[in-house]
């Protein structure tokens, strides 16, 4: 048996997938909120450059990846498929697991997919600077490295709770020479009024995105780049289930079930969508996506219109959300304490092409220390969410012969504090946050 | 130009090369401290199992790869050989830089290559328990994983500056099950009698192997088990270079120098020992050992017999050393702060087939960070020292067209705090530690 399936650099796909055009019933527009109408990329123009908007709307299902792109993506892509054999032994199942490792990129997660091809477009557009929001710090050192590398400044607004928990994220990103502040932050309006409500707010993604997009808004030379939710996010990461694909077909597999943690959508998406039209196709092949039961987005939110930020300064998206103002529980999982979740991964909910499963944290930090015993790899709390589903599904029917595919979206390395956490004992499972979320929702914007 | 020269598991070694009977004049036999006569592999039983002590004292150039240890490595290795294009091209030069990266292990760097040959063999041996010490935690992470591969327990000394400045890797080490302690600890009498003089005691590689030594001897079921300096280990390690060497061969390059950073040695002659015959055959080829100012063995120690720990409990070895009790300044770079050297290197120092340099400290993080923005991958403080030699030697002439190999032994995530102090400039350059050096040389035993 091959451990790991590898690419050469001349195997790497030189399109990513445009999954848009393919989902049933198709994408609602997003809205401008003052007006309730479709949004232009003209409005958008004023912090997203012109090469994403296009991107963003695009009905071409391949769109070409720039040479400029490809240059950086040689550093790490393609990254290996590998054969979770180890844990498979471990757990004593007939069940065929693979991960594809995208720990290998150099911030440790796939985030930098869509980072290098941000900044390209940006850098494109005679941009200077970037200004980003980050959760668990996997998007903003993503997006520190490959501003760098196209000569542009960037300022990450980390979510307080992970600039806490994760004190070398910020060491990360400053190696590659960013700026990073703690969101709420005294460095944006909207961060000083959440401050003066409660100085010691853990923050969300949702501020965060809040200061982001003004601190865009409010320069000229400044745009705003999103690490996930968006359709250009999740067309960049469609790099991976393509990969995964080709490594697949050459290990003579197919599998039967995709499993990626769901935050924003675009882990899952990437790995997923590449699939969708075997599926359409009649395949047999199930997609899960798997988030927190504190912040239960798919299994317990509501498709609706909905700010991507708490601020209600974006567009209104249509998307599975718990309301832009529900504050979840601060759970290690950074990444996945998101409101809302990618239009494409709810419009594919919807169509009951994916599955959606929530799960508890404490059980996930389990899977991942079983995972580290026996693939060596310490995967980071958000890809434990993957795991410990692909753990629940091969064990279901021990006997059963099939194949899972999951995402190793990052590695946990720069997450230890939370292993720690989780070893001592001092880590809770949150129940669904009800009131909360009831709360919120009662919060959605009324359009139409 | 293809970025990373991969090789399939098929091509991976399934011989490790033991350099010993290729260098001239051979080595000086490891000697018994009471009678100063060589000592048999009967005495070293107690502490390390004959698999080890065979291949120790092998006269064979070529010893086969166990099964059940490739099977583990294939978890990593074959590791990438890529190409430093990025940084080449920041530093102008015509010269090619080629790395090999060994942080794609689970722990992080090469020691997993010695580790799970060291747990394979002492499981075999019937051992139930292993100790040992660890500087900057790479080897007792390394020994941690691969002793939970094996079904061993494992008791890590760690270096107490270390144990301090890197709480992460106490985490990595416990998510494989290890049980850690600070060195010195109050676990050993040695440990205790040191703790009794000095309670602040930064500890050191030294103090740390006495404790471990101490432990393994005390206890029927447990052996002792040395990350470098042995001769056991370099073997192991010979597998880097033989895959550069392929791995070169397909780039259709050959390297003019080869640079690693030394400690005890092991990741440098992994490298490099694989290149000797070469050399020896009149291939104009160097080898360039980088060790740090601060603790400069081979720059400024002496060649002579020397116990390898500061209890004196270790047999004596014929090697560059600063004398056992020698006490280095508390530099980052743990996996340096070493007192000797392993034999092997020595002896080709002697004879002057490798070329030993020694670098401070802040330049070495400047070359760190430089690589980092360039090439993405954060080294590990130690490794820096390998990069700031490849640096100088590729910027001595720009124009020169030539082709060095380095080893990048490690990845530095869990080594963020050293950078985060080099980005605060709290890091001081030590000078050659005259007086201390000059005390501790004072007091090499008598051999002879």
């Amino acid at each position: 048996m091959q451990k790991k399936i590898l690419l050469t650099e001349s195997e790497m796909p030189r399109q990513w997938y445009n999954v848009c055009p393919d989902i049933p019933n198709g994408l609602q527009p997003p809205l401008d909120p003052g007006t309730n109408q479709p949004i232009g990329p003209d409005k958008l123009s004023a912090i997203f450059p012109m090469g994403l908007l296009e991107q963003e709307m695009s009905p071409e299902s391949w769109i070409d990846i720039p040479e400029e792109v490809l240059e950086i993506y040689k550093i790490w892509r393609p990254s290996p498929l590998i054969r979770a054999d180890k844990l498979e032994e471990a757990l004593g199942t007939k069940t065929k697991i693979y991960y594809k490792y995208e720990g290998v990129s150099p911030s440790g997660s796939h985030k930098t997919n869509s980072a290098v091809a941000q900044a390209y477009y940006n850098k494109k557009a005679g941009i200077k600077r970037i200004a980003t929001e980050t959760g668990a710090g996997q998007w903003g050192s993503a997006l520190s490295f490959a501003a760098h590398k196209f000569g542009l400044e960037c300022k990450v607004y980390m979510v307080r709770v992970s600039f806490d928990q994760k004190p070398y994220r910020k060491v990360m990103m400053n190696t590659y020479g960013a700026e990073i502040v703690a969101s709420p932050s005294p460095d944006t309006p909207f961060g000083r009024s959440v401050l003066e409500k409660n100085p010691d707010s853990p923050g969300s993604l949702g501020i965060a995105i809040s200061e982001a997009v003004f601190d865009a808004a409010s320069r000229e030379d400044t745009n705003y780049a999103l690490g996930s939710v968006l359709n250009h996010v999740i067309l960049h990461q469609s790099i991976i289930g393509l990969e995964a694909k080709k490594q697949l077909e050459k290990a003579g597999d197919y599998p039967d079930i995709i499993i990626g943690c769901c935050g924003g959508g675009s882990n899952f998406a990437g790995i997923a969508t590449p699939f969708l039209r075997d599926k359409l196709d009649g395949k047999n092949i199930r997609l899960i996506g798997v988030e927190p039961a504190s912040c239960p987005t798919l299994t317990k939110g509501k498709l609706a219109y909905d700010f991507g930020d708490v601020a209600q300064t974006t567009p209104l998206l249509y998307m599975y959300t718990l309301g832009h103002d529900f504050m979840p529980p601060g759970i290690h999982a950074g990444g996945l304490r998101y409101h809302g979740m990618s239009p494409i991964v709810s419009a594919m909910v919807r169509e009951k092409i994916i599955e959606p499963m929530s799960v508890h944290q404490i059980e996930c930090f389990e899977a991942g220390r079983l995972f580290a015993q026996t693939e060596g790899i310490i995967p980071a709390p958000e890809t434990c969410h993957a795991i410990r589903a692909t753990i629940m599904e091969a064990t279901k029917d021990l006997n059963k012969p099939q194949t899972i595919l999951f995402n190793l979206s990052g590695h946990g390395l720069l997450d230890l504090s939370s292993y720690e956490q989780f070893y001592a004992g001092s880590l809770h499972n949150y129940d669904y946050p009800e009131e909360a979320i009831n709360a919120a929702m009662a919060n959605l914007p009324k359009v139409g």
